[in-house]
């Protein structure tokens, strides 16, 4: 299996060696598999950040690529390590929630908690699960190992909280999950669930003072200087800038309230 | 063709998911193909930029080799997203005047404006060509198909001004066009244009306040604090300093006059 | 020999053309080696802290592994460039001090001098040996030539001083080595010089006013607020921090000592 492709994504960084020391294993397992990163500056611990990222990146890939994913502030500690197999994809990190977001747009889930040893590295420390147990995982399952092999079946794991917007007192309340180099605001409001509460009609965004009235196809139909709503590539709301940075203008951090009514 | 190699140049940043959905979306095509990075940290939306690291990285590929480079302000817009085909080289991205360098270097352009659906991803977004038409089209052009498939051949394509510097008034006047992770100042001015210009004459660098005298052969030979010029790896004029930073001594940015006469 | 992998670290940064190029060199030599990235974000000219990541990382990597490490300030100049073989690994980098980390720790080390141009670029630029010694040198071994094809064999190389801790006034001494992307304060004391030192007594450890008493087994084990000491994934002591960075706690830079006493 030349085509086998693991992707990667941490809160490692990139100044330190921990991402090669990961690849290097995988590779010492299998030569032949094709190392994504997918990214490595999460912010350190943030477990939901990274849960997001990995929603808007991982159905790109071609069925069978294998996700390893860590952002793992309790590694070493009780949080189970685990994989999930989908009939697409698979997913190896730490049961910590990680995986929430993506499991709910996965169906058939077959979750397995990584108890056999004989998949681990010889030695395991308690910092570097990533090295020592997901990467070797990864790895041997890009070998054709039965996901079951790996572990005793579960029927739960950990969740964080969903990440979809609510309705309430008449508006759609979302927020910034997630801002990207370009300063753009990325929401949780997907197309899907934006189009259906406002069934056509007329409607007014609000991100802190500011109020944004029409949608617009893409960057470039935003004006200088004025911030702007599109729906971005992954399918979520997202406020704009035309050649400049929303994030720079609006002052906003992840988390800020994006607020949607009708009118 | 096992060997096919994509490069992958833009300013999408390493912190987001966009680098990894664009090479899922190639490995999905041709899994085989080898993509690399050439860097994804041009400044948002700077061209000028884009076009000059482009320039200095592209020919130490091999023979085929397929670039994509994609900083691409106008993205979803107007523009036109464009393969260019040279005897040793393509290069795959928007029409916006990025492969304007390159361009002036290779003999035999030929240029096609990509309009074949058939080789964009089934869904395109407004906001993310580089996953949903140039890296497709580079994929599939990695597994053999003949560029003018891809399109309609065109004669005229976008262009930024000349990278070049110019003689007014006696002077060679070219400027810093980018500044990299040692400080060190790389001008426009290349080797052959230098030479052609003092003629084996002495002859006088000066950028701000600061007046050089002396061509050094390579870093080593820097005197500590002082800065110096020398010929760098690309071929262009470079002020650096021994085991310092240029840009931190001269307190100098990009577009930085480099003024040069015979004395 | 399709498996065959080149890992690169480099003070590079990400930011520039230059890890490109040394790859597309490679690739253009031999398009089916599998290059990794160890990391290009080692402190601009920083030989020490290149030596101590490469010693960290290298060994997770199969056997046959050719390391190319690049930290070079003296690029261009009379330090000489060289190939260390082991029965395990590959080294190719300036001979600088680079590899003396983890030369100690590698058995029956041969050392060449590279001087044999047939596997240099056909044109070698003062500044960017790398691209045009190191990388070339690197993808020829990857295509199984000779070690002693490559040049000169000696039998002395440059050193820089040991990484190791002293025993002064009854104290085991050592210092901050590497501070990681969390914070993570790592030193050179590993777990076999510490264990040896306290031969099972109560010790104390303190890194400027703090003290701290126990090891603890993982991040997890911390406390909110409190710097812990744990022995981390490579081997080495660290003073660290559950979910927070112990750097921005105790203000603390690399070089900072670190004294271990018995109480």
């Amino acid at each position: 299996m030349r085509h086998s492709i693991i992707t990667f994504l941490s809160d490692f960084g990139l100044q330190d060696h921990y991402v090669a020391s990961v690849k290097g294993t995988i590779l010492s397992i299998n030569p032949d598999c094709t190392i994504v990163d997918m990214t490595h500056q999460i912010a350190p611990h943030d477990i939901r950040e990274g849960a997001f990222v990995l929603l808007r990146a991982y159905s790109s890939f071609p069925k069978g690529t294998i996700h390893v994913a860590v952002v793992d502030p309790g590694v070493g500690g009780p949080r189970r390590p685990i994989l999930f197999a989908t009939p697409d994809y698979y997913f190896v990190g730490p049961d910590n929630g990680l995986f929430t977001y993506v499991l709910r747009r996965e169906k058939r889930v077959k979750a397995v908690v990584l108890n056999n040893k004989k998949f681990f590295s010889s030695s395991v420390s308690t910092t570097f699960h990533a090295r020592d147990i997901f990467g070797p995982v990864a790895a041997h399952l890009s070998l054709h190992a039965d996901p079951e092999r790996f572990g005793k079946t579960v029927q739960k794991w950990q969740e964080i909280g969903d990440w979809q917007p609510e309705v309430r007192d008449g508006e759609l309340v979302g927020s910034v999950f997630h801002i990207d180099r370009f300063g753009n605001l990325i929401s949780n409001i997907d197309r899907e669930i934006l189009f259906d509460f406002i069934k056509g009609e007329s409607f007014l965004i609000q991100i802190g003072r500011k109020k944004i009235r029409t949608l617009k196809e893409g960057y470039w139909q935003g004006e200088a200087g004025e911030p702007m709503a599109v729906i971005g590539s992954g399918g979520f709301l997202e406020i704009s800038m035309k050649e400049a940075s929303a994030q720079d203008t609006l002052h906003v951090q992840r988390g800020e309230p994006i607020r949607i009514r009708t009118v």
